[in-house]
């Protein structure tokens, strides 16, 4: 078996690494959870009609078919010989599909959250992946859905992101309705078609845009400056109501989407305090969100120094997540990437691992046949909580330290013997050897487990006074 | 959207029951990191050449390619079009690639646990589905690995499994140096065809398998009986060595795989005794595993009560776990079926999680105005980890406890105002209701995240005075 490669788009983490992917994983669920979000999982395959919908997306779609039935009409599910399945590409079809399935079992409004992969076809590039970790929460209820649940799941990724050792985020939200109403109160023929030229601001120059929506929305030329005007208003305080005023157009649905945004930005103020600027939340006017099925709040998360990955994380409401032809079930939700945050930043060297391996000791072996004795010490520290491993061989104790040092082990451990009377442990960082019981030691709070380190490079993005290079 | 139908194979947990799974994915987690062993996580496609090797398996395997790239000779991966993608059967194919692909940064011994999701084609049936979930563990060394790590990798497993609220468990073991050295011993002239149709005797009589040993490995019919002997032994204490001895073959492989085989069951004695019955060991010299790559070491798993899943884990010693030309990866693991174990037992009702979801308080919500008076006491529990949400709407108090209740919640919180002057809990299930401080109030230790609830019919199941039904 020769040496393999890695594969284009499905990066995998070191052990090191993958311990800052945990921590960040538990560190979400635990918000999430406190926040009364179950956790579910889904299977990753979906029948392939409920993925494939005639958008961009379809071509990205990856296919899963038995080896076997490669050559034939038969597919992955010999059961249901007409349903191709696909792996899912999102959270989100897979969680309206498991509602619509489950709906029975659930209460409503249900509260879920999800940490999986999906998978995606497309040019593998910095933080675009083809296998990819995501972090969704939705609220969903059954028939309505009260607005507060907008702000509610807000205010939820704002804690859940700030309690992240991550660069400085920026929330930037839109309300689809304010839009729509800013459109249809200008007189613009075709709302869908304008905010989908709209969404297009950040690839396209403004010029560009205004072009479009006159070609594809029916616009006229000043109709569509006003709509740039919008698109320029960038604001995180109570001025908003009064910016979007002052453009002069009156419409009913443009109302209710403003004082929903501006509900949305003044419930999230505490929470963002909290993350002492970790987090900001800001009107963004521009942001559109392409896809069809956004009908009210819509968000997008930048992150600081990092605009190149466009957003890490967004979402908003739909009025039909899903719909079962009598049902129909509302929804908001956001999703994070981890993979996409996590692998640049650890790629950066701005966040590392503290070790690879759990351990916080290495009880040292004597001889072999004294590994009962290092085993006992092992267990009773485990007993306490304290993760351990016994040395592999009965090398000079020099080089078990060695090993120890090289798998970034903080403390050695040295069973009582010939050379003392009593156990002893060894911090190989200071070098500091001490009398101890492994019925009582524990080493400190920050050595017990792996944790995330923060490189100096990130403490200084994140510092005001500092200019950004 | 008609309502979807589930996929055959591919269960899916409702949230009480996926309580249960996430439980026992962290109490495993728990104690192998306690142990050292360091997670990692692989993609879920390898290249079709590293999974198919010719063998039974090759059918199972699901092909992965982009949806555009069907028609063409295009496959998933267009940097590499040459190179076709399967979905991984196991978790043993991918770690052997990692270990090659990352050995330069790996220290070895390397001791890594990994607990995910694998895919087999197979037709779906109890126990068994086409995407399951399985926890591995695992110790590799370069070049060699001693052989105490065979009863280490064991011992963990025991301990691990033991601290499950499972049916009670027991590990088979047996040792492939001991088979082997025993057939060649007896002179029989095709060792390993012998140890395939061994392998048999859980699906056929012994006579058939004694037929088989004669056509196919060219035993004699005396030679076939003794190798039937052999397998009937089934022994957990020290007569074991006798026993074989008894039988009157010599041979220095037998000696050295009967007393590896003594040692494991020796060194798991304490670690067994520990889990109060829950897991026993013993040797079951029938056990072979059919895998051409074990080497010494061989266990499987099995449930009582649940025999007819077969085996819910197994595992062994393999001397080239990978091999790059150069460098041969020696490794010994077992695999704990997750999803083989759980799902019977979810769906037979032995185990249930004890709420859907995470909230131990339902903060209630005097009308829509106080909002905020109560989004304030759920951060103060929040703050002091326990998971709460706010009632989605202001009903009578009344509707507000059957909503508690329907969810599972067992508190509800009522914030001071009209009715009384304090804030006031309620435990619901037993209706007393006390004042109560959101800066000091905590449910009772049970409360405060769902667990596992085992019903009596396991009870009744693990004590050995009942008949079994």
């Amino acid at each position: 078996m020769a040496k393999p490669t890695p594969l284009s788009g499905f990066p995998e983490l070191l052990p090191a690494a993958r311990t800052v992917e945990r921590e960040v994983i538990a560190s979400l669920s635990r918000t999430f959870e406190l926040h009364g979000f179950a956790n579910i999982e889904t299977r990753v395959v979906e029948p392939l009609d409920r993925l494939a919908k005639g958008g961009e997306i379809d071509k990205e779609i990856y296919l899963v078919r038995r080896l076997q039935a490669e050559d034939s009409a038969d597919t992955a599910d010999a059961t249901a010989p007409d349903r191709q399945l696909g792996l899912h590409f999102d959270l989100t079809v897979p969680f309206a599909r498991y509602v619509l399935e489950n709906a029975g079992h659930l209460e409503f409004p249900f509260r879920r959250y999800q940490i999986q992969p999906a998978w995606r076809g497309e040019r593998p590039q910095e933080g675009r992946f083809r296998q990819f970790t995501q972090a969704d929460i939705d609220i969903v209820g059954k028939d309505d859905l009260p607005f507060h649940h907008d702000v509610e799941v807000m205010r939820v990724m704002v804690q859940a992101l700030g309690d992240l050792p991550l660069p400085r985020l920026s929330f930037q939200l839109n309300n689809r309705k304010l839009i729509q109403g800013f459109y249809r109160g200008l007189g613009i023929p075709d709302v869908t078609s304008a905010i989908r030229q709209i969404d297009k601001l950040d690839k396209l120059p403004s010029e560009t845009v205004a072009d479009l929506l006159v070609e594809n929305a029916g616009a006229t030329a000043e109709q569509a400056g006003r709509c740039l005007e919008l698109a320029t208003i960038r604001i995180s305080d109570h001025s908003l109501v009064e910016r979007v005023q002052a453009l002069g157009v009156s419409d009913e649905l443009l109302n209710r989407g403003l004082a929903e945004l501006a509900s949305v930005i003044e419930g999230c103020a505490d929470a963002v305090a909290a993350t002492n600027g970790r987090v900001s939340v800001e009107a963004n006017l521009r942001i559109a969100r392409g896809l069809d099925y956004y009908t009210g709040t819509v968000v997008e998360i930048f992150m600081e120094g990092y605009e190149r990955l466009k957003s890490v994380g967004g979402g908003g409401r739909y009025d039909a997540l899903a719909d079962d032809g009598r049902t129909t079930y509302p929804g908001v939700g956001i999703s994070f990437g981890i993979s996409r945050t996590l692998v640049p930043l650890i790629s950066d060297g701005v966040l590392t691992g503290s070790r690879p391996v759990p351990s916080a000791v290495l009880v040292a072996l004597a001889d072999e046949v004294s590994r009962p004795e290092s085993e006992h010490v092992a267990e009773a520290l485990r007993g306490r909580g304290i993760a351990c491993e016994v040395a592999p061989s009965p090398q000079k104790y020099g080089r078990q330290i060695r090993y120890a040092e090289r798998r970034g082990i903080p403390f050695v451990w040295f069973p009582a013997g010939a050379t003392h009377d009593s156990d002893q442990v060894k911090d190989i960082r200071s070098g500091d050897q001490v009398d101890a019981d492994a019925a009582t030691w524990s080493p400190p709070d920050a050595d017990l487990r792996p944790g995330i380190v923060v490189s100096a490079t990130d403490e200084t993005s994140s510092t005001d006074e500092r200019q950004k290079q």
